[in-house]
């Protein structure tokens, strides 16, 4: 088991999941964004997210997401729950890569 | 000019860099982000780093730094010196898309 995979055992976790948004498609990625907050924080183990925009207008994830759970599993169990209930409908051609996190190194 | 764009005139931003890093290549890329942040953190605007890796061994982007910065310009500043005087030897294979970003939303 990795080092951080380790870490991460009951430990506070950290989703990083990084948006590629199709043209014309920014404001509904976002309002994607917080139909989905607004969910994701009545969960248990929902600790905080933030909603980060590139000050770049082409860069390739315009948005990322940045958000802290209690544990990996709480994460996992909101956002299964999340698939299976809150009929929240996707956007066209919105590509997202979440990953789960634990921060080894700092300065 | 976006609203991220406005935010970040002379305010903070948050530097958000994803690695797709090679098999075999994870402490090598590690140590590559070392060497950096022991460059970059003597820098003029530089706040803070962190670097996350994944949980899961197989994760798309397998290291994420997180960083905050005074300012675009300070950043950008502080990796253009360092690529031109720091000659730390890049890894083989090692991917990266690095993206400034401000918060635009929160819970």
């Amino acid at each position: 088991m990795s080092a951080a995979a380790a870490q991460a055992e009951g430990g506070t976790v950290t989703l990083i999941n990084v948006f590629e948004v199709p043209e014309c498609a920014l404001q509904a990625s976002i309002n994607y964004w917080k139909l989905s907050r607004d969910f994701l924080q009545t969960q248990p183990g929902y600790v905080s997210t933030a909603l980060h925009q590139s000050i770049a207008p082409d860069a390739k994830f315009m948005l990322v997401n940045i958000a802290v759970w209690e544990s990996a599993e709480a994460f996992k169990a909101a956002s299964a729950k999340m698939m299976q209930t809150a009929g929240i409908a996707p956007v066209d051609g919105l590509k997202f890569t979440p990953g789960l996190y634990t921060v080894i190194e700092t300065d």
